[in-house]
């Protein structure tokens, strides 16, 4: 029937992409501006003006860099084939120089404030504001010890934090991907609304969620400049797992008695979880099954065992992870939850690599939860749903 | 000594601008980003790989665009004049369309997400974060019967406002300026540090600070846009009447009452501020001076007294702001403060302007308190001052 009626516009001699009224300023535009905009088909409609340039295009997600077009007054425009709901990062590419395009709000992803669009998926409202009780979102500084810098943490706090103020609650860490930071969570993720609203239909327990930079250098240490290394490069990996030693320590010797020192948690390891995205997962497993003292529910969403997404799938079940699945029974007494999740649309490599490790776990006899987001790549609709699917499996039960 | 020191560099044949030891990296910038960089007399160097641009400037704050120079490279490069510190918005123009520099960090003035450099001022440091007790800003979403539309608001709320949850507060209410949004007296002004600061000297007393949006349109009203008349056009002073008013309605019958349902205040005039920066200074005026019921201290940073601002230097001390002046003597038992301030550096209309209106309210016979930033524009710096010196006036009698 739709189809019916798109081919009913043409024939009547309307183009359907050049309707303005089939197009919406996107919702991350800023304020007043009517491009980019999005048609019902979510092909996307950009614009700018640039009289003087002499190349530009524009480059959304994962899709390839395509050319815009100039108009005789100067304005360059392109619309996309379809592009997959969600929140992708953008860039225009001005004579050779990526920029942002001053009609999008930023988002601080890729090592920097970039351009982001969001593209609705139709009939989804998980991740957006709904008339529900609202939670809120603490800016918090703090001088660490570890790295002897001010660090900033995000806390939400849950509908009515403030009422009861003798009530406690569990705690999520839940953690950024590689070149992203704190504010992550909230700005691109809307974690905040997916908790209002799962709380709202009882869905999840009342919780609090705890964003961190998921980068630390110790104090003294030298530079690692993970950004210079080819991601995946042995290089690369190295640098990576000394920022994670030291993010280690951040976070199990300064965030978290910090948390239960300023907020009113339970702070006990059935209480605690701990989740992240891509390179925040690998983090989470490094960081939980090494503390499982302090941790019990865990979650990799698109990044987990590190070895599995880098092409080495072998897993030893008795020395993997310091041989915490040595005695699957024992593990799966002492976790309540392990999460792995994955897009079928990320690259091969991340996806298989992700399938392997899941298989690799259940074979191993490790009770394990496991999600395939339809149709997202590694991007964050695929973590807004493993979001919404993971937090309703948290703190339902205080031990096993 | 300093100055023999810059001499004795020079006639050792080093050029001071081009010796990569004096410069450093600017804090705004994206980690790990070496430009722009600022040297000790506050030059600023910028830096940006734009192999086939055919012209790059950059536009710093108030300062003309300055044509930067391309290397065999492709790199195009310059070092500025001295800046005065603060923070400055800045541009790369690259073949005549204004973008962020990349390296930098955004921040939401300019009616969008604009690049921002931080020009250190020495010896001064009331607005950096130190090592004194914290405290938190928080995200709150709201529905407003006002707009129809999700709104956020921001609140600062000081150190230990967790911990005794008995003790009650005072409320400063604090605008942003045009073209700005909620987000500006935290990420440029540093309003939290600010108070901080002043809190742990003893210097101001603990108060939450409410930080809203300044733009608000009527639920079913027609759309203004502000940006498309000139500023300070009577098209332009129409249409920021109308936003105006429907922002006076937002935050007497919506954002005042909510936070004093929602947080410990003390909910009257006496414990309630409002002060703002440019239209926030406007909006200040208008909405306290309508609502002396409400408010009982008063700041405007460079806006306050609109005619006054646009070239209509005149005060009617029967009739301006509804009459409020007409009797001096009452007006100042009612008011515990009424503040204004400008920089020196402002455009010469609205220093001018202030000027004027701060001696025709002293003519008056009206209590008032003066205040000019020596050397800084209309820019962040100069409110950073105002409200390091008003907050501290805020709150300290209970009546007159």
């Amino acid at each position: 029937m739709k189809k019916a009626l798109f081919l009913l516009f043409l024939s009547a001699g309307m183009c359907w992409g050049q309707s303005p009224d089939a197009f919406q300023p996107a919702s991350t535009n800023v304020p007043n501006a009517e491009f980019p905009r999005i048609d019902a088909d979510s092909r996307i409609e950009f614009r700018i003006k640039a009289p003087d340039a002499q190349k530009v295009q524009v480059q959304v997600g994962t899709v390839p860099a395509i050319d815009m077009l100039k108009g005789a007054d100067g304005v360059w425009t392109v619309t996309t084939p379809p592009i997959v709901p969600g929140f992708h990062y953008y860039y225009l590419n001005i004579d050779g120089v990526a920029v942002n395009d001053p009609a999008t709000r930023a988002f601080y992803g890729v090592s920097k404030d970039s351009g982001g669009i969001e593209v609705p998926e139709k009939g989804v409202d998980f991740y957006l504001a709904k008339d529900v009780p609202h939670g809120e979102v603490r800016e918090h500084w703090y001088r660490s010890s570890v790295t002897d810098t001010w660090r900033r943490v995000f806390i939400y706090t849950p509908p009515g934090y403030d009422k009861d103020v003798k009530m406690r609650y569990p705690v999520l860490y839940l953690q950024h991907g590689g070149g992203e930071d704190e504010t992550g969570w909230i700005k691109q993720g809307h974690a905040n609304f997916i908790l209002d609203n799962l709380i709202a239909e009882g869905k999840a327990k009342p919780m609090l969620i705890v964003m961190s930079l998921g980068y630390a250098k110790r104090a003294g240490a030298p530079d690692t400049n993970l950004g210079g290394a080819p991601f995946g490069s042995p290089a690369a990996m190295k640098a990576m797992q000394a920022l994670t030693q030291a993010f280690e320590d951040e976070m199990v010797a300064v965030i978290v008695p910090m948390i239960d020192a300023e907020y009113r948690t339970f702070a006990d390891r059935d209480h605690r979880a701990m989740a992240g995205l891509s390179m925040g997962g690998m983090q989470t497993f490094q960081i939980t099954l090494n503390h499982l003292d302090k941790f019990s529910y865990i979650g990799g969403f698109s990044g987990a065992g590190t070895g599995f997404v880098f092409g080495n799938n072998s897993f030893d079940q008795k020395t993997a992870f310091n041989g915490v699945f040595a005695d699957a029974a024992a593990f799966n007494k002492k976790v309540h939850l392990l999460w792995l999740g994955v897009g079928t649309a990320e690259p091969e490599r991340m996806h298989t690599g992700i399938v392997a490790f899941h298989e690799a776990l259940v074979k191993a006899g490790v009770d394990v939860k496991f999600y395939e987001s339809p149709g997202t790549a590694h991007e964050w609709q695929t973590w807004r749903r493993d979001l919404n699917l993971f937090a309703p499996l948290l703190f339902q039960k205080d031990a096993k």
